[in-house]
């Protein structure tokens, strides 16, 4: 297997074989915490933890993963009153802190970033989420977390719900088409994929992408559902939304028209794409796959520090 | 003696045998801090320190308390920017959490936000303060306090200021009430503490209350006295709140008028209710008050996340 | 060598004994760091980081310095919704954390604070900045920075830039006087150092102190520039104002003015007063300086937690 780059900006960045390496790192660490035994392989090590965007979930499992390998983590949950207000520029921060730090994990509302900042400095980055762009650990996770549940990825994966917008979709199937997925869109009309992203895909991978328009026939043959928000702000009309919004929730009835293996997962937070009554079933896994964020943050921090093989 | 139950919640939620094991535990924590060797009983695990509304007091004695036993904290100490600004619930927020944590210590500025909580997640949960109502820590060290300094809780206690309004000695009469102590309430005319809860202590414990008016006049015989604020919203009349503000302000004069063993307790942040002059009387003892949350404190969570016999 | 104080408020309360103790002491951190093993002299300390106005660069690296010798660290990195916002007096705030913490680390708007934290605790107090007061481990961090560099303070040293608002610059000049290094002031007219600040060098350590306005024509015979910043705030007349910030910037044609060995040093965030492409040459030691931050500020804190000598 290939070593890691030193940095993780985006999923195009890294190798079937790199992340196979992170899928495989990141199951001995979920069992090292199941047995509370995380492996202390960041002793000594120090984590900047660098939010210019708030994002609790993301930053508490990062700074969750490093503080169980027995890392430090400094940094900040927003940016107020850093000297980024005082008009220093992103490489001059990142360069300061890279005298401190043993790697940088950083959310940023610009596009670009992150990148930007990984050639600043020579320690790791990891990119945390840049703007609407890249958010590479998520796409990881949930990776993880689909091999973890099926055993393989020769399945077939639907991706419901809006995703024209969502960005957590675009990254997940570039990564399904990878690893050999089938592939099933089911968004509103208006609210599909783009179609760039559906050709690289296809032309990258050779994958298997279907499209439906309506959950409640399109869902019946999948193995898994990724479920992502209707965003209100993306209508003018109430009615519409309202309409689209009752046929694209999860609820009982839809869990009785899935195969019976068949497992439901969404990003969080969630709105109401899918009903709190779904949360008691074996099909629903997004609280597990939060966790996932833990183990998958892990193998990557570990792999990026210590250079280890992928 | 008998266990803890899942979370901390309400006092009331507590026997008197649990409070007994934890006032005796937060002894022996005490004790080892002062000897610089708290035990290390949460070496790798991770404590969620939730705070939906700031609280600098007492985060910092929960995160002392769990960082002293080798314990890791996570968090955030306002919600700006996390996920709840987003519109996800609390359930949802803490069920997250949990995927991270081994137990969580939570401040929301609503009443009934820790038991919901506390419903929704299968881990311990400590009600840091949920608005106007609970914050059970705060008299567990405030019970802690007068027990290390007087040995005993037969006792006589008054509580001064506005009864009315004060969380803190609503909590404290219930609990003064479960371990045989006199009560001594003290409260200007119309901030006096409310008969349902005069009533409910009495009924249940059997409690001697009494009523006075004066601090010049009713402090004489009490061991312990706990000051609160008579706060200035609560008056239309900016001449007869001076007045009061005097008459209830602890001075050195009052000091004159105690036994020479009686201790001076105050919740803190003061404002003027107890002159800085007092501070070096041996009556003085809200600064030891504020320590005693660090001990009371580790001996909640270890109690909590290790399933000791409380 | 002698001891340290209680604190560190000021560089004024510092003997040069001290200093000289301070910073052979930073130099083994240095080492210790670089080697990876830092010594663990904090274990099972807590240190206080009480940011009452934000400031990250500080922040980090004495959280990164406390952490890298195993101490803990608690605190806020503002002060919302902090005690004080509830009408806590200061030194209420400092004997309420010293409860829980073996040193307090402070950042506050107002002049005098810090020493007046000091006063009301027993436990070490650090000034990270009062106001446009005192900050005396950035100037031990700048003295450490020469030091490093060039092995010795036999030297001549200029300070370029708004010297009249810069509070790094007052105290530098004091400790290079204390060390017997030749200063050059250069700043433009209108800007230059106090003359109070001047004549007290003078006297206390019969420094040699020379002016000068063109930095062009300044820097030949310099071992060390110090370069601080030209607000825009302190000119009317936007031309002139751009006429001097053009010609105090450092360039990559003003390092063709500098004799081979000489050093650069900002004390950051620098806006524009020195090039980018200035940082990749052999003169430019700003993010050093940065870094050397931590290995002072681990001294500082090693030598007033556990009194060891200076």
């Amino acid at each position: 297997m290939s070593q890691l780059d030193k940095d993780i900006i985006s999923m195009r960045d890294l190798s079937k074989d790199q992340v196979t390496g992170i899928l495989e790192r990141a199951r001995y660490m979920d069992e090292r915490l199941k047995a509370r035994d995380p492996p202390r392989s960041l002793a000594g090590r120090m984590i900047a933890s660098l939010f210019f965007e708030p994002s609790t979930r993301t930053r508490l499992s990062f700074e969750t993963a490093a503080k169980c390998m027995g890392g430090m983590v400094t940094g900040f949950s927003s940016p107020k009153g850093t000297s980024v207000e005082k008009g220093e520029t992103l490489s001059d921060t990142v360069r300061t802190v890279e005298q401190y730090a043993d790697a940088i994990v950083m959310r940023h509302p610009f596009e670009g970033a992150a990148r930007l900042a990984s050639e600043a400095v020579s320690i790791p980055v990891v990119n945390g989420g840049d703007g609407s762009n890249q958010h590479p650990t998520q796409t990881l996770l949930d990776l993880y977390t689909i091999w973890k549940h099926k055993g393989t990825f020769d399945l077939k994966v639907a991706l419901v719900g809006d995703l024209k917008h969502a960005r957590t979709t675009r990254s997940l199937a570039y990564a399904l088409g990878m690893f050999g997925a089938d592939i099933a869109l089911v968004a509103p009309k208006g609210l599909e994929m783009s179609t760039e992203v559906v050709d690289e895909v296809r032309q990258q991978w050779g994958t298997n992408i279907t499209h439906a328009h309506d959950p409640a026939t399109s869902l019946g043959d999948v193995d898994a559902a990724y479920v992502v928000r209707i965003q209100k702000e993306r209508f003018a009309d109430p009615l519409e939304l309202k309409r689209l919004q009752r046929s694209y929730r999860i609820t009982k009835d839809t869990l009785a028209s899935l195969k019976s293996d068949a497992i439901i997962m969404h990003p969080l937070p969630r709105v109401d794409e899918v009903e709190t009554s779904v949360d008691q079933s074996d099909h629903a896994v997004y609280f597990d796959q939060a966790y996932n964020g833990v183990p998958v943050r892990m193998a990557v921090l570990e792999m990026l520090i210590n250079g280890g093989d992928a």
